[in-house]
């Protein structure tokens, strides 16, 4: 089974990162993490690397939820959504918060997972 | 098994987290992404909650090569590192990136999984 969810749009690739972050906040989502991969790799290693964005997707209400019932979750918060170029296309592909949840084995984080996948869902059926 | 690496230390949690960062540093890891759960959580919800920081922790040469063999990989970078209080002392809990990786089931991406916990476990051993 895949672990993101991917919705393959298009569209010019700095309208489709700021389409996806309304779409996120439409469904309770702050982004609070922006990580440019291209401009790291480039930076860090001099390598040239398509358009890549990470965005750290955060339902304040699920991970107040998460984290109540497991201390260490945030080793697993925020959720990604990244956005890429992909054959003259842009990619938006969300983790999975059912199959990374799957990861800590505690059936506490089983509802909080389908809730935010229900919401990633919805959010890129949208763009 | 655990999702997690775990060192619990003594110490001031400010002193502890920026301890974290020179040691991830010294591994090859950038902290690219710093939330503060606690300010997140007050001026979002409301909620009170012990101090707690993640910080997403990047290796640039592992990130490219695991996202030269699979570009989705993004969805789950960086690495998580969180920093918590508990019980008086502070505890450091590294996302175990060999459990993490797992979740794409693809052996290209496994070494790096194994070359990123042996870099967490030695950053966390040093605190």
């Amino acid at each position: 089974m895949s672990y993101t969810l991917n919705e393959r749009v298009e569209g010019e690739f700095d309208d489709v990162v700021a389409e996806t972050v309304d779409a996120l906040e439409a469904e309770g989502f702050g982004v609070l993490c922006d990580v440019d991969v291209r401009e790291t790799l480039t930076e860090k290693l001099g390598e040239e690397f398509r358009n890549y964005r990470i965005l750290g997707a955060c339902n304040p209400g699920l991970a107040h939820e998460g984290l109540e019932a497991e201390i260490e979750l945030g080793a697993l918060l925020p959720c990604n959504v990244v956005v890429y170029e992909d054959d003259g296309d842009v990619v938006v592909s969300a983790v999975d918060p059912v199959q990374l949840l799957d990861v800590v084995d505690d059936p506490a984080v089983d509802p909080i997972g389908e809730d935010a996948r229900e919401r990633f869902e919805r959010a890129l059926a949208g763009l």
